[in-house]
């Protein structure tokens, strides 16, 4: 069949809005009609050149929701108009990373998928002259349709809105979980959340879902203040702002440091002063952000000897066909909220301007819609 | 009174055998006469002068086994006759940290501990002269006699021998409680331990008695072998004699890297190697060494982004009163081994031989006994 995509034709430049050829799914894989997808950090670190990894000519995008049009050979688990989230971390529920419950990291059809190829070693997208186009994260939702492997779509309800729940395919699930499945926030905790981006929104709504006392964030940029209030934050700080050591000022305003800190920027050095505002004893610091290609953390051990924890975490560390259904569920139920962090619509042919808008720090999400 | 002890007059020199002014226990205090006591490398950092906070004159030595002599005002759960290791790390249990489970790094005496003096902040130990000689880490067990906070007493059965279950007072405590109480390793699991000397071993025999399958030791020194198989080891591994990546060596011996690395070397490039073989999705990696001052850990951020934790510990986690009375009964019960770690007997006038000893490599432990 012939589908539209965004295509990443080289590093650094816009993406290209074409028709593709796209082949049917084959056994374990599924095709999915696309009927909305977001764009995140992660896509433009790719479509930038920033990503030393990046494969092109590629199809990015990889948090999107859409439907069932077709199963391949062997698929058991979806039937045709199911509504599904496409999950670049899959969940196999066979492999030893997915048998084991300290992990969400399952590793199945990692090397095919982080090739860009579906578990089978080839594409199912080409161009119209046949060059072959390569898949991205296991997802390529910036396409109308996209050919995905069974293990790596959550089957949703029916009733949630593609617009809003293609948000949980990526940030909503990795802020959200950061809390709740990787630190294990317990009520009444303090916690600090550095970067209040579509990441840190998330983190914060996480917190103010597993009952933290204390929600710190901060951020360079004031225009932040007001919706990360508007999701539980309760302390605003601007380091710009702030006289002398951010680190003395934000274990002072937490009352020894915080319980829990969540870097949701990807700068090394946010990072290290993330660890050292986490309370001494006991402070765990969570890592969400994506660094730069070479980039080091780095610390005194004294921090960890007094009792810091250093940990990170892969799409909040959550299992996604298990996990992200209950997400969805607890949206259409308001226990979270996404609708004021979708902040523009987009058709595809309008993509590169929903990163210009990133960019220009104008939008939380910008969601295409097909 | 008088008593004799090894003084530390000044940074790097040797210390000095003298008779010295010991004044009886304040309120809150104990007067304890030292049975024995080892040697640590803690001891020797401060004594050499590496220390960047150590304070001269002191009378050095943190890890003693005695009996209580005398007890001063509101002393309540010691009497005479009580034999106690004095404990470094404190256990008032009633500040923040001593009732927060996650924790054992009581704060009670801490400032006061730190500059070298009881909890009032004055001395007790003087010079023939009447010039005052500091306390170290709240023990001072080169000492024929000490003054030690009551807080700061393991109170410990009487048959248990001094010249063993001095060495309880750190580093068995330090090592076993790494495993047990920070790591809290599980049945069946596995471990590397960077590090085979009097820390390493008790590391290794943490892991014996927490059930681990698979226990590699690496270290620099063949000689190591030997002692560490009989505490549990199951495979050596000299960093000299590998070709290629130590890392790439030690994930594939442990089939993806370990679940659980220990750092006993104090050495930031080996901390990074111990992170780095943990395995991926879950492997813990616990700091037990110290940094030589202004000494940095780094690593990319990736790799606790791929689900490893950082973290560390002090004296094993331990809460000393509650936790090395029974350490002192898995000694005596057989559950754990000391006498072979304790290679070395002194007598007080020869301790700065006992340095001489650790420089070499000769001894595990070497214990002073009065």
């Amino acid at each position: 069949m012939r589908t539209r995509a965004a295509v990443a034709i080289a590093a650094g430049k816009p993406l290209e809005v074409m028709e593709v050829n796209l082949e049917g799914p084959r056994a374990g894989e599924v095709l999915v009609e696309i009927k909305a997808t977001g764009l995140c950090h992660t896509d433009e670190f790719t479509r930038s050149g920033d990503d030393p990894e990046g494969i092109f000519p590629a199809i990015l995008g990889h948090e999107g929701a859409g439907v069932v049009i077709e199963v391949g050979e062997g698929v058991t688990s979806l039937e045709v108009g199911d509504h599904v989230i496409p999950l670049y971390t899959p969940e196999c529920r066979e492999c030893e990373y997915c048998l084991n419950p300290k992990t969400n990291l399952c590793q199945k059809i990692r090397s095919t998928q982080g090739a860009g190829l579906l578990p089978d070693g080839s594409t199912r997208f080409s161009m119209l002259d046949g060059t072959p186009i390569h898949h991205y994260m296991g997802c390529s939702t910036f396409a109308n349709h996209t050919v995905v492997p069974e293990i790596a779509l959550a089957k949703v309800r029916k009733d949630a809105p593609f617009d809003k729940i293609c948000y949980i395919g990526c940030g909503v699930t990795t802020g959200i979980g950061a809390v709740i499945n990787t630190a294990k926030v317990e009520i009444g905790s303090t916690a600090i959340v550095f970067g209040l981006g579509g990441i840190g929104l998330n983190v914060i709504q996480g917190l103010r879902l597993a009952g933290a006392d204390q929600i710190v964030g901060v951020d360079l940029n004031d225009d932040k203040e007001k919706m990360s209030r508007h999701f539980g934050m309760t302390d605003f700080v601007n380091p710009s702002k702030v006289d002398g050591d951010l680190v003395a000022h934000l274990v002072e305003l937490t009352g020894g440091g915080a319980d829990y800190t969540f870097d949701a920027t990807g700068n090394v050095s946010v990072m290290r002063t993330a660890l050292e505002a986490a309370h001494k004893g006991w402070g765990e610091s969570i890592i969400i952000g994506v660094a730069p290609a070479g980039a080091e953390i780095s610390t005194r051990p004294f921090q960890l000897v007094t009792g810091r924890s250093w940990r990170g975490t892969a799409f909040g560390g959550a299992s996604g066909r298990t996990d992200v259904p209950k997400i969805v569920d607890w949206y259409m139920d308001g226990k979270i909220e996404i609708d004021p962090m979708i902040t523009h619509k987009l058709t595809l042919d309008e993509i590169n301007h929903g990163f210009d808008l990133m960019h220009e720090g104008k939008s939380i999400r910008a969601v295409v819609e097909f």
